[in-house]
């Protein structure tokens, strides 16, 4: 198994009731630093803007071979003031080139942090209200906004993170399979999704199932984890909540051979961030060590015969039983 | 506005905990008989098999001349006891041979019955358990159901109706999105979806979202209505719940040029259901004539510019509003 | 661990759809027969009526016997077709009045069985519709049907299954503070709260913060267990997909000291019952091994300081650890 | 119909993603001259601290006056970054102790402003993550934090605010009936309940039917309004999802003949806050001469035999019906 993170997981947190903020604000180079600290990860998913305009491309690279560390992708601020009003589907034609501008940069910078993906997470685009929209329109931006993205440079692919809402009342990409209909509308290849655990749960979605369609679609550019109580997106450690469906996913992941890192999305708001990606990666380690001792062709013979019972007790043994004790 | 239903609605209802039935027992004929009390139905959705063996396809085509009704499509019976288990994905390829002859007898009877469309609602196929499927191999088999429905006869074509739940605690065909992409792998013309309000509700999507995009895909072959409390499939009376997302759905219905029949679909368990038919009509008919006062003018320039507070006060004053008093 | 399981459990399933039902018919004596094989159940929460009006009281006694089994309660079907308008707060006295002799039967069904238990559950009781119904009025007939059960009979008590919908799409009785709150009005003393695992999950509480308080309040009568995907009362296996939570429910369990029987409810509508029902118990024979491993006092450190991290890698370490591997 | 207004309606917006916030900075006094722009305020729910520690009450109080404005209740900022780990369920009672204080400030303030009321929004009071708290624990130190608030002045009352989540991940005061149970057991009679409109819908409530039952508890202290998606808070206009119930819940509002006034709850992120409670205020103005329309004798019927259809038809033509178009 091999980790990446997001970088906002080490930085700060706010959110409209403390809106004084979860802890003291965290520079970009900060958050590299901390990420440097949890001593598993490889690579990050990187904001852009950086938390400061004075920081440069350079230095960041230089923060990251400090550490040990690489840019999975950019992921550009298309959801901050500007952008509230929607990104690639905003009602106004200026600030839809705003959003595409600072996509250019985000594919520049990606490209100078020697990575070839700009991950787009239009937050932003949707709608709030009954009647507010065209739907047709909207989806008919919202698919240009991220075909122009990728069309943007031949060598920086764009991947896709959906999510059911927040901070739109209605996100535009909002499950799996909705998104790649879009990508398929789109007709490129350069186009992909994230699969991000916790907001397949938040979806409804099966997890394990859904990463095997996006796979399937030879579509999975990136796999995002974390957990939530499935009513929101809340960002949790990994297997907190959902165990067993946790489980299911990281062996639906070893199933369709994926051997790049996995990346954290987490907001520990109320937790040391380092202690809490730490947290994570020892479940998942935790997961892999228990997948290694699970019967995968009985398994496979009960999802042949598809016996629910069969299938529970194998699982129960696995994470309940107390075989280990005697050997 | 033309009106269809479902036959189910005018049968009797059963459910798990009232096992001796919400009523007694009701013919295919005699259901018949009662949505043509109805008065503005022009179509049913007939199940197949019908209630009696003895029931002939001419004996229904009598009933339903007898009431100037004709049929829309049929609706094979995949998911009763023996395919509990699963219809197109039972583990058992005998099975989903019964299931497929199931259909191929739906088929014969859709076209004596003067009808181009198989309705398939695959409500038992999918899964209950974590574990307990090979969820790659559980959409192969759903896609191979559905194609091979649609290619017994070149005159009829399948329209598959999603759900996210119930029967089986996981539906294949479980969003909007999901259907129409499982179409898209078919590759296959003849395969479209049926856009069930209720289900959408439920399903957590938008609607009249879904229908634009189903309509944009060339697939919408099928509209069915209803409402829920958008935690289960209640099948309500139309607008009894979600009047507003009715009311723009409705205007969906207006924008794609829909002018075929619009079907109910309900579950009356405790009201008479020729009533509950008709209160739904006549609130369609309602919604229908408030549409004609909407000013589409005013919305189309509302949505251009997305501003959600002059989308509600111009629904508010459509609903609400009492210029009519004065008028 | 001692366990019992509900006598529908051994029945025979029928829904909506699948209208000729998930098997053949079952009778009381042959549920009881069922209910036996698995071996490790000590008591029974019996319908009321039996599934055939020739069978006696003594014949079900008999039957428990000869499988050393007994009498934890008797539920009266007041949720059939003469009460699908509701039992208690059916807006027709005659109803209401044929729901009390119905629990009058009840109440000395279960002296004759020797129990001191009857437990209503007034799935019917509610309404579905918005405008349906005067709430403060169906509140106080539902208050008084209680009552006036739990009034029957100094020596028997009544037990309340609260459960947010189904068969009725919103219950009266529909979280566990709602059913303590209704309690406390009546000034009763013998009414006390079916705590419901999966009730609870379904109602999204948190099973063991429920758990608690209903025992604080010293009203927990009876303990249901099973699963479900949190959107709908799907009555699996326990254990199957909330796994930790079902983890702190049976610490909870173990907190408040109980003793009595654990009672199994489930549908297992695909299943073998028997099967079913020995795998939730094995399962949580397995969860109480489980926690037999866990060291409480870091625990009780742990929720002092309320630290989500240490809880959650104590957990981890207690379902994916390997100390035992090398034990 | 009388109107009032949370003051935060009209400040500065902020979420976790658009982390440079959704406007420029809003002072206290501000904030209440947008407010008197508004033009049919009475009073407001003040946030205290006020955003400027040299705001004086008595600036506050001349704002108001020059407004026409007075103050409902004084809510005290138990929310932001010194009580991200709970108020009065923190772990540590030094912050438990600040937490008091403030409430004490806040006790003060209220007096000063001619306030009898301080209401308790404790949405940092609860539990993220699974194993972490001991339920029993937290409930009595939640139920001692505002048994102390209500006893610091025998002319000032408390209101409770309930909410399922958000900040934390399970809000300790969660819903209207577990509120209700927590306030008899602190057996005072000077803490009661704000019914929230938004909160209730969220908590998959009826809103008119927790509305009558606080109220039958006389514990009623406080009405807010808005409208969500359901399944979040996102604070909407009045009306904007949710028409029918809304329309229910404001019947409910007559019935139980509340003649103070009706506080808005909003987050209008992306609309102008002035016009957003305008359009608000509006609706409510529309719904009431809606209601007067109403035939109250009729659905008293109705409702007296529970009949869903009638209640339809009445509501329809409430909402839908022409007659007007032709008086």
């Amino acid at each position: 198994m091999r980790f990446g993170s997001g970088l906002w997981l080490f930085g700060q947190f706010i959110d409209r009731y403390a809106t004084d903020a979860y802890g003291p604000p965290v520079s970009t180079i900060e958050a590299i630093e901390r990420a440097g600290e949890v001593g598993d990860l490889e690579v990050l998913d990187i904001n852009y803007p950086f938390s400061d305009p004075d920081i440069t491309v350079a230095e960041v690279q230089r923060a990251l071979d400090a550490h040990g560390l690489s840019t999975w992708c950019i992921t550009p601020h298309i959801y901050t003031r500007a952008f509230t009003g929607g990104a690639f589907t905003n009602p106004d034609p200026a600030v839809r080139k705003q959003a595409l501008e600072l996509c250019e940069q985000a594919v520049d910078v990606a490209k100078q942090l020697g990575s070839d993906t700009v991950k787009l997470w239009p937050g932003q685009d949707g709608f709030d209200y009954p009647f507010q929209s065209d739907y047709g329109q909207l989806w008919r931006l919202e698919l240009e906004g991220v075909s122009t993205v990728a069309a943007m440079d031949s060598d920086v692919r764009v991947a896709i993170e959906y999510k059911a809402k927040e901070p739109r009342n209605h996100m535009s990409f909002s499950s799996a399979a909705r998104t790649l209909l879009g990508i398929a509308q789109t007709g490129r290849d350069d186009i992909g999704v994230v699969v991000d655990l916790g907001h397949s749960l938040f979806a409804k979605e099966t997890p394990a199932d859904v990463l095997q369609l996006v796979h399937d679609h030879d579509k999975l550019f990136t796999i995002e984890v974390n957990d939530n109580w499935r009513e929101w997106d809340d960002d949790m450690v990994v297997g907190s909540v959902h165990l067993v469906e946790t489980l299911e996913f990281f062996l639906g992941v070893r199933k369709i051979g994926w051997d790049k890192p996995i990346l954290l999305d987490q907001f520990p708001f109320r937790e040391n961030p380092v202690e809490a990606a730490k947290t994570s990666i020892e479940t998942m380690k935790a997961i892999d060590r228990t997948l290694d001792r699970l019967d995968v062709d009985t398994l496979h013979t009960i999802q042949e015969r598809q016996d629910p019972l069969a299938a529970q007790r194998l699982i129960r043994d696995l994470l309940l039983g107390d075989v280990r004790v005697t050997s």
